[in-house]
C-alpha cells in the first residue's frame, strides 16, 4: 500500500493490464508525435481514426466476426442498453423473451416494462437466490429476441454454453465476460458490454450488432438512442469517449499481442478460476455461493463461517496487498473478480493468503 | 513537433491545462496511495467519492449556485441532452421555445421534433448564415422553457448577455463556454455542457438542474434518461465515467487554485480574445465571420482572401507548432478555439504567426 501497487480484485471498474497503463502514462503528454495528449486530439483527426479503427478491427478479429456485424462504441454503460434494446427492437406488435439470472437481468427486464413493451420472463433462478443458470428454456415462437446476462457479476454465475434458440437472435449483456472465451457468433443478434471489467475503463460501452437488426428502429426514436446512428457514423455522430476507446484499443492489443490471442486468454482464465475453486472446494472454511455447474470464471463469490470473519478477511487481505474482495453491497460475503487483466500471480497470492487466513481462524 | 508539445487550438476535444495533464500522469499507476490507477478504483470507494464530491463542490462554488440546483454528471455529450430535455420536460400539453443560432441549436430543435413534442423556433439567425445572435425574443407566454446555445462553436458567435425571459427558465447548452464567465443563475432551469471544451476530456456531460424541473419527468421514461435518477444517486445509479469526472475535478481545481477563480479566468479570456480580434480588425487580410457584437470569446472564426491561402495558413501554422486552426468541415475557413485552458502565450504566438504570414502573402 502507499507506494506499491496492490493485487486488485475489484468487480468494476477493475484491474487493467500494467503494460497498458504504462503505455498510456509514457505518451500522456504527447500522443503519437502529435504534440498533444491523447485527450486533446480531435476525434476527426487521423490519429483518432487510427485508434478507433484499430480497436474495431481487433474486436472483429478476436471474436471472428463476419461482415454481418457492426462494432459500435456507445456511452451510458450496459444500463443504457437495457432501455435501448427494447426501444430499438420492439415495435407495437413485437414481443421478446428475457431470462432472469440476477440483479442486472432484473434491471434489463424493468427497463423494457417501463416503456410498456411486450416481454415475457421465460425463466428465472430467483427461487434459489440466483445461484444457478436456468436450463431448458421455453422460447416464445415469435419472439424478436431472447435476452440473457452471460455472466452475473454479483451472483457469481455464468452461462457455460449459450442456449440453442432455434434461430431467435440472442441479445446478451456480456459486460463481465466479453473476450474471456470464444463465441459462436451465429447465435447472437446483439452483444453489449460496459468496458470497465474485461476491456477498459468506465465510460464506454461496446455493442456488436447484426445488420438485419439495425433496420428495426422506429422513426420517433431520438438520434442518440438509435443503433443505426452509430453504425452509419463509425460511432462518431458526436464526440465519442475518445480516451476510453483508446484504452480499450490498448487492452485488446495486449490481449492479442502480449497474451497471444483469445485461446490463450481462455486457457489462462480457466487456470485462474480452477486454482481458486479447487482450493475452496477442499477447504470447508470457504464456501462458494454459486451452484457448481453454473460457476463464473470471472467472479468467484464465497462466504466464510461468519460475517465477522468476512469483515476480518477483507481487511486483513487489504493489509496484505489484496484489494476489492468485499461482496456486492446487495448480497454481502466475499468476491474475487478475476477478469482478463488479473494475472495468475494475483490469484496465486490470493490463494496463499486464504490458506494462511484459514489456518489462523479456521 | 514530434517530441515537443504544440499550441493547440482544437475546437473540442481541446487543449487541457498542462499542470492537470502532469498531475494525472504522475499518479497514473497509483492514485492517492490506493495502489491502483484512478481507472482501476471502484466508483463505490471513498477515493472516488472524494473525487466526484470535490468536483461538484467546485462547480457550486465557481458558479455560485444556491441550494435549488443539482450538479449532475451524465454520458452521451450535449447531443444526448438534445433529446433528454424535451423528453423530461415536455408532457403532452406542454410547449417550449427554441432560438436557432447554428448547427447545435438546429440539432437540439430536431431532437424535440423527432419525439413529436410541441416547440416553437421563436428566433433564428439563419438568414445571415448564423453570423449573429438574435435580439428581442418574443417568448410564448406559457412556454415550459426557452432553449438557447450560449456559444456557437462552429459559427463563432456567443450570447454576450442572457435574455430576460420574465421567469421562463432558460435551458442552455453551454458546452463551449461554461466556466468562462460569471452567470446569473436565477435565469436558468438547466445548464448542460459536454466537457471536452472548457473543462475536461470527451466522455462526460455536466448538467446543472433546478430542483423544480426534476419533478416534471413522465413515468414511462427509462431510468437512464431521467434527470431525477442522477440527482437521487449522486450521478452513480450505474458506473459513471470515472476518469473523465476525475479530469474535470482537476481542471476545476486548476481554475480555482492556479488561475485564481472565475473573475481572473474571465479577465484572461477577455484579454486573449481582444489580442486576436484587435489584430484581425486592423489587418484587412484576416476577416472575422461573426458580427462584431455577437463575437465569441471562445471560438474566433475568420477567413483569408482565398481558400488556397487558408489551406496554406493551416499547414504553415502547424509547421510552426500551432495546431487545430482549420474551420469546421461544414463551414470552411479558419478557427482558433481559445477556451479556458489555452494560455495567453499560445494566443500571442498565434498573432505573431498571423503577422508573419500576412507579411509573406498579404
Amino acid at each position: 500500500m502507499g507506494t506499491e501497487r496492490i493485487h486488485n480484485f475489484n468487480a468494476g471498474p477493475a484491474a487493467l493490464p500494467l503494460p497498458v497503463l504504462e503505455e498510456i502514462q509514457d505518451s500522456f503528454l504527447n500522443f503519437a508525435g502529435s504534440g498533444m495528449s491523447v485527450m486533446e486530439i480531435s476525434h476527426r483527426s487521423k490519429w483518432f481514426d487510427d485508434v478507433i479503427n484499430d480497436a474495431i478491427e481487433r474486436v472483429q478479429r478476436i471474436l471472428q466476426l463476419d461482415g454481418r456485424f457492426h462494432v459500435l462504441f456507445l456511452q451510458g454503460g450496459a444500463s443504457m442498453q437495457f432501455c435501448m434494446v427494447p426501444m430499438n427492437f420492439l415495435s407495437k406488435n413485437d414481443t421478446a423473451d428475457y431470462v432472469n439470472t440476477g440483479t442486472w437481468s432484473t434491471k434489463a427486464i424493468k427497463e423494457a416494462q417501463i416503456q410498456g413493451k411486450s416481454i415475457q420472463v421465460i425463466a428465472s433462478s430467483e427461487d434459489q437466490n440466483f445461484a444457478y443458470i436456468p436450463k431448458n428454456l421455453q422460447l416464445t415462437p415469435n419472439a424478436t429476441y431472447v435476452h440473457i446476462t452471460s455472466n452475473n457479476t454479483i451472483k457469481g454465475t455464468q452461462w457455460s454454453t449459450f442456449p440453442d434458440t432455434g434461430g431467435i437472435p440472442i441479445v446478451s449483456d456480456m459486460s463481465s465476460d466479453i473476450f474471456s472465451r470464444p463465441l459462436d457468433v451465429d447465435k447472437f443478434g446483439l452483444i453489449y458490454a460496459g468496458a470497465q471489467k474485461n476491456m477498459g475503463p468506465a465510460g464506454v460501452c461496446l455493442a456488436i450488432i447484426r445488420e438485419d437488426l439495425l433496420a428495426r428502429t422506429p422513426e420517433e426514436i431520438p438520434t442518440m438512442l438509435r443503433y443505426s446512428t452509430y453504425a452509419q457514423k463509425n460511432s462518431m455522430f458526436n464526440t465519442p469517449p475518445c480516451f476510453a476507446i483508446y484504452t480499450v484499443q490498448l487492452v485488446l492489443k495486449w490481449l492479442e499481442e502480449t497474451i497471444g490471442g483469445l485461446d490463450k486468454m481462455t486457457a489462462l482464465n480457466q487456470e485462474k478460476a480452477n486454482l481458486l475453486y479447487d482450493y475452496m472446494d477442499q477447504s470447508g472454511f470457504y464456501k462458494g455461493t454459486a451452484e457448481q455447474e453454473s460457476r463464473s470464471l470471472m467472479n468467484v463469490t464465497f462466504r466464510l463461517p461468519s460475517e465477522d470473519l468476512e469483515k476480518k478477511f477483507v481487511a486483513e487481505a487489504l493489509k496484505n496487498g489484496l484489494g476489492g474482495l468485499k461482496g456486492h453491497r446487495s448480497v454481502g460475503g466475499c468476491r474475487a473478480s478475476i477478469y482478463n487483466p488479473t494475472p495468475l500471480a494475483a490469484v496465486s497470492a490470493l490463494v496463499d493468503f486464504m490458506k494462511t487466513f484459514e489456518q489462523k481462524y479456521g
